[in-house]
């Protein structure tokens, strides 16, 4: 069951580490079957080496555990306890748990409708920005081609949030600094003190914007480190290069596969 | 038709990607046969490990596509659509269409006889100067050994220049800022807000330039960070190391292949 | 005797040298039998493609040398001198010294009784914070994850310290900055002027430790570059995300195999 | 003749490039016999994968070139021109002509009697300082290990040593600089506006200081980040480092194979 989406879930995962965006079990991805109400997720702590698609776990848009996920999963003996959470420990009950972020991503999946998959990953420079807790303006064509303005960073959580159903209220902060913004125009979000989240049509479109997120983040520090005062390109530009690749009238590429649509409204 | 140019260009794009200028599709590299008139280019959108020299496009210097490129191309089935405008996708009818930089090349070609290829990319350092509007000074001999001067960027675009015929206008703004320079002497530019080209005899030292232009600007961003108030080097230098490799008395290397030339003048 | 243990340093050695974070032989990890009041170490010098696990040094607590380590280690007559200390010549008489940093793994083993394992490197972000002779502060949850606050950055040593017996004196200033601080809760220090120390509850964590360190090291760095105003997470978060991995309630990963613990005291 | 010099000298220019120093033909390495008066030194503008020892070039502490080096060199034919002087076409005399920075080389030779090999690079860090003609203070233990003192960097040179003999003069600049240094405790320099020369006993070992130089410079940057006013070490901490490793009573690694000394004066 949901063995396509469990294994390009897995691939996408297994994609993390390749492009060096995490070491560890610092990052996780998952994807959701719309039509079923099913999102596959990385189990919490595991080795991206160890991860097969047989592990990764299944809960609905509510994070019940979905039945039967990883109870014969193989290879479970080899896990091994390590200083910073990296188990590899076969867990006390059949089958694995999900990511401890995964409130996180359900929140986001019942919010933005659009969406098919989500990345959360610490990768360095998107990193070093949310614990700046500055957004990412945008300062040239590179960002413009894939994010349709500055990327955004959450408030800074209070105490509360924090301490009772915290991983909810990240998902929770992310849609409310969304709330006039559009998430497939902007994909990807800084949560404040911590890492980013990016998304996208599929796993493997989420993986994507992770690995331009963390190439954007980099140019852009060193734009303010070279011109500390430099501000965002022109909307005339942002319009240009965001539309020449995503709007109606795209004309980067081969051919279009997305829905034609207007220009948007901005904020 | 043209094999040998194809070919050549096919692997100068796989070249910018070994040497990690470019992630995804994010470059682009062409040459010219000028006898011909016909130049040969990297198709839109296309990612690197599935080009092949049939799938390079030729065009006319005026952008007329060349009847018969990509007709038969090889593997195209195996194109899918990403977020970022990464096509894996058959185009509509049969060819595949070049990228859409193309009438920026073009207009270099027009204006910059003596060149034979010319590279686009989005190489981090790079684009941190262009982003920054900042013209790359010569700080040192590994620059001068390259470029004969201060790594020029274009002026900001109007919204008009972005609005209409945005790619032969990004050519244009190229070919202005060189009004008084020798684009043999200075292969490179910034492109602000954008990213850089860069341009020589043939599309493999185009790629050549670019490599060097990213390494250049790595160590001029470090000279900017160790001592802010860095100057350039004294004329006499910028003369002693690029007439070395490219005057008409050139003693560097086995043998000058090039044209000797005297001393040009300075802007 | 003692050939896990040995073989469990060697590895460890070995992986500091895979995670990229010394070069040539700048770096040596231990590993205690707490049992027996042994200590494997790497041995003073030796190249990392050299090190084989009957080349660990074994010594006691007080730093007297186990008879017979080392005696027939193979490959030696491959040993050649070169500039830095690099050694690859056989010592005069059959056994293999040391690391000349021991005395300070000594005194951390003395004093730190929860430790298996110690690491000690000059990575190069993590040096660049000893250099600066500046703590680490937690800017963000990738540290929190790992280590319950600053990462401590010893005392500049005084000259008396310096010059007699050195090594000993580096360690009892690493014991002195933790009086108030429990070493399995921030298993890192940055010595002033030097590198860093990591530990944990076997020389394989204490070399996931650095690797962490020289991460969070890095995302700091280019905090305080993006920001130099920005201050430490809250306490709350702080809490939050140490202790879901490390508390008594820890629900990160798929088992908690450390003791439970209450809440720490702070300092 | 001298087989064992070119081999050895051929392998340590091909080092330079497998540690990333060097990109294209950006650096050259030599050796000498000392008993014989000659050098073993790269051929200009070579590539390092075309480098066999056939065509290391051997000269003359006076820069004769001696008969008969290169004329049977294999794989000539391969040799192709491009953009930035890396020539791989045969030259018209049979012969390969050594690299044009062979007068440094040279003076060096002649006036740091104790060195035995020369290496010159323009790694991008190292280069970043002596851009900034900026020498690198002794800011920590990493450095105090291989270099007892800063790295000096020489004057900017004038007008008249650019255009006459500039090669020598550049030689006779860096000895100038070392008027009260011993070579062989500093064992390398910036060059101002330019790159940096180590040297040490061997071909080999004057690598290993480029290597160390880099990493060294490297660190030395992120410490004027985190910290501007961030002083030298003590000089406690200094000869702590230095002499245990490189003094008469040195302790580190297995055996000192260096003729035993006092502890050298300062300047």
């Amino acid at each position: 069951m949901y063995e396509e989406l469990k294994k390009a879930v897995c691939v996408s995962n297994i994609e993390l580490h390749k492009q060096k965006l995490v070491i560890y079990s610092w990052g996780n991805v998952s994807g959701i079957d719309r039509s079923a109400g099913i999102v596959a997720i990385k189990p919490s702590g595991l080795a991206y080496d160890e991860l097969t698609a047989d592990k990764i776990v299944l809960v609905d848009l509510d994070g019940n555990i979905v039945e039967g996920q990883g109870d014969q999963a193989e290879g479970l003996d080899r896990i091994k306890p390590t200083f910073g959470g990296l188990h590899r420990i076969p867990p006390a009950a059949g089958g694995l748990k999900p990511s401890s972020d995964t409130p996180t991503h359900l929140e986001l999946y019942r919010n933005f409708k659009a969406i098919g998959g989500i990345c959360h990953t610490h990768s360095p420079v998107a990193t070093m920005w949310a614990q700046s807790c500055r957004e990412i303006p945008c300062f040239g064509t590179t960002h413009a081609d894939y994010f349709y303005g500055s990327i955004p960073v959450t408030k800074v959580m209070t105490k509360n949030e924090i301490q009772n159903n915290y991983e909810l209220n990240t998902g929770k902060a992310i849609v409310r600094r969304f709330a006039n913004i559009d998430p497939m125009e902007i994909p990807a979000v800084l949560v404040a003190n911590h890492g980013s989240f990016t998304w996208g049509k599929s796993a493997a479109v989420a993986v994507e914007a992770a690995v331009v997120l963390e190439q954007v983040a980099a140019i852009a520090l060193g734009t303010v480190t070279i011109n500390p005062g430099q501000g965002p390109i022109a909307e005339a530009l942002l319009d240009k290069h965001y539309l020449r690749k995503h709007g109606k009238d795209a004309y980067y590429g081969q051919q279009s596969v997305r829905t034609p649509k207007e220009k948007p409204k901005k904020e």
